[in-house]
C-alpha cells in the first residue's frame, strides 16, 4: 500500500498516535498500542502481530508484511512531535493487543506486582520469553507493558509472551486451577533457600523494589523464598532478582 | 560544619560541580565523582567513603559523619541547575575515588566489555556486590563508572566493590596472575553451557548486546560459554546476562 503523506499537526492521525503514545487509559479502550523503531517493526512481522498503521519519518521504506497496512510519510519535525522517544529515527507504528486468554494453561510464570519501571517490566517480559517461562502475570501498579518504553525494552517479546493482568485473588486461583505452588520473594527469615527449590513448575511473585510484595499478596502465597545475598547487601534490582527467579525455572537442578 | 550560602551560577563550587557530573575526563583528572540523593549519602557514609563537599537544596541536614565535610546550601532554582537529575531533592555530593589496586587478589570476577548502558553497568556492579562477586573489570568503552546515573544505578556498591579499568591483555595478565580462567559468554556454537561450569572461581567477560565481545578479548579466552535459551530467543539484554553469571558464580553446584 503506497504511504499517505501527511503534514500537519491537527490530522486526525498524528493527535491520535499521540495520545495512544501518551495514555495507557487510551489504549485500553482502543486495544492498540505504540511502538517505536525498525529492529521492534522487524520483531512484529516476523511474530505475526496486527499492525494497524505505520508512520515513516521522511521516507517510507518497503518491508515484506507490510503490504495490507496502512502507512504514512511525515516530516522529520512532525515525526518529533508525535513520537515519545527522542531523536528516533522511526518508524512509529502501532499494533493491535492480543485479547488475555480466560484460562490459560500455565507451566510456569513469573508475577509481577507493582513493579514500576518501565525497563524493569519490558525486560523481565524478554527475559521470561527467553527462558521459556510461559506467562508473566501483572498484578497492582506495575508500568503498562503497552507504553512505549515497555514495548521497546522487551524487544519483541510483547508480541508472544502471554501476559495476564489480574489482582491477588485472581493469581491464586490461576495457580490452582494449574496445580501450581505459588511463592513470594522476600527478605523474611522464614523464607527459604531459592536454591532449594524446584521451581520447573511454580509461580514466583516479586514485588517493587522499596516496598517488597504486598501483604494481600503474601498471605495468598504457599511460600516464601528468598536469594540469598552477601551481608551487607541490602535487596537487588526488581529485575536482577527476576531474572534470577527466571534462570532458575529454567535451569532444572 | 556550618553550612555556607552559595547564590551565584558563576559561584566556582557551583561550576566546578557541573563540570564533575558532565565530563568524564575532568572526573578522571581530578579524582572525584559526583553523587545524588540522601539514601546514596547515607549509603557512602555509612561505607567510609571519602566525601569532599556536600550541596543541599533550600536546606542543610545535619548527618553524624559529616561534622568535617565542607556544605553548601543553595536556592532550589540553583541546585536544579547544577543537578545532573530533573527534579531531584538532593544533596549533591562529591567522593574521592579510590585508587585501584595494582595487585588485585581476585577470587571471581565480571569483567564488562563495551557495556554502554549507565544503568546497565551500574546494576551489575550492586549485583556483584550482593553476590559475593569481589571484582568488576571493565575494558573497552564502558559506562563511565564514575558517572551521576551508573553511581546510582549501584545504590552504594560503587564505595566498597572492587573496580579495575583496564584491557584484553591486562585483564587476561590478571587471570593468570590469579590463577582464574577466563571465560567470555557468546552465542557461538563452541560454547559450553554455563549450567556446566564451576565459576566459583574464574573471571567471566559480558560484552556488548548488540556486538559481543570484541575478537580481541575472545581470543584471550580459555573458553566460551552460552547462557541457554529457547528457540527464537536471540540474545538477553547485557544486565541479565550478566545477573545469570554472577547467580552461578554465587550459587554453587
Amino acid at each position: 500500500m503506497d504511504a499517505e503523506r501527511v503534514t500537519s499537526r491537527k490530522n486526525p492521525i498524528v493527535v491520535r498516535l499521540r495520545a495512544l503514545a501518551a495514555e495507557a487509559a487510551l489504549r485500553r479502550v482502543e486495544g492498540e498500542f505504540v511502538c517505536d523503531g525498525e529492529k521492534l517493526l522487524t520483531e512484529a512481522l516476523d511474530k505475526g502481530a496486527e499492525l494497524t498503521l505505520v508512520i515513516w519519518k521522511e521516507r517510507a521504506r518497503s518491508l515484506p508484511g507490510l503490504e495490507n497496512v496502512r502507512q504514512f510519510v511525515v516530516p522529520a519535525e512532525l515525526f518529533d512531535y508525535v513520537s515519545p522517544m527522542k531523536n528516533s529515527p522511526g518508524p512509529l507504528f502501532t499494533v493491535r493487543m492480543r485479547p488475555e486468554e480466560a484460562e490459560p494453561r500455565i507451566t510456569r510464570a513469573l508475577l509481577l506486582e507493582n513493579v514500576q519501571d518501565p525497563g524493569n517490566v519490558g525486560t523481565l517480559i524478554r527475559t521470561a520469553a527467553a527462558m521459556g517461562v510461559d506467562t508473566v502475570l501483572l498484578c497492582g501498579a506495575c508500568a503498562d507493558v503497552y507504553s512505549p518504553k515497555t514495548a521497546r525494552a522487551t524487544m519483541g517479546a510483547i508480541f508472544r509472551e502471554r501476559l495476564v493482568h489480574t489482582d491477588a485473588a485472581g493469581a491464586k486461583a490461576l495457580c490452582e486451577r494449574n496445580g501450581l505452588p505459588l511463592y513470594g520473594a522476600a527478605l523474611s527469615a522464614r523464607a527459604s533457600d531459592i536454591r532449594g527449590l524446584d521451581l520447573r513448575r511454580a509461580v514466583v511473585a516479586i514485588g517493587s523494589e522499596g516496598q517488597g510484595l504486598s501483604a494481600e499478596l503474601l498471605e495468598k502465597c504457599d511460600g516464601e523464598l528468598i536469594i540469598p545475598m552477601t551481608e551487607g547487601s541490602e535487596s537487588l534490582n526488581a529485575a536482577s532478582a527476576g531474572t534470577v527467579v527466571l534462570w532458575e525455572m529454567a535451569r532444572g537442578r
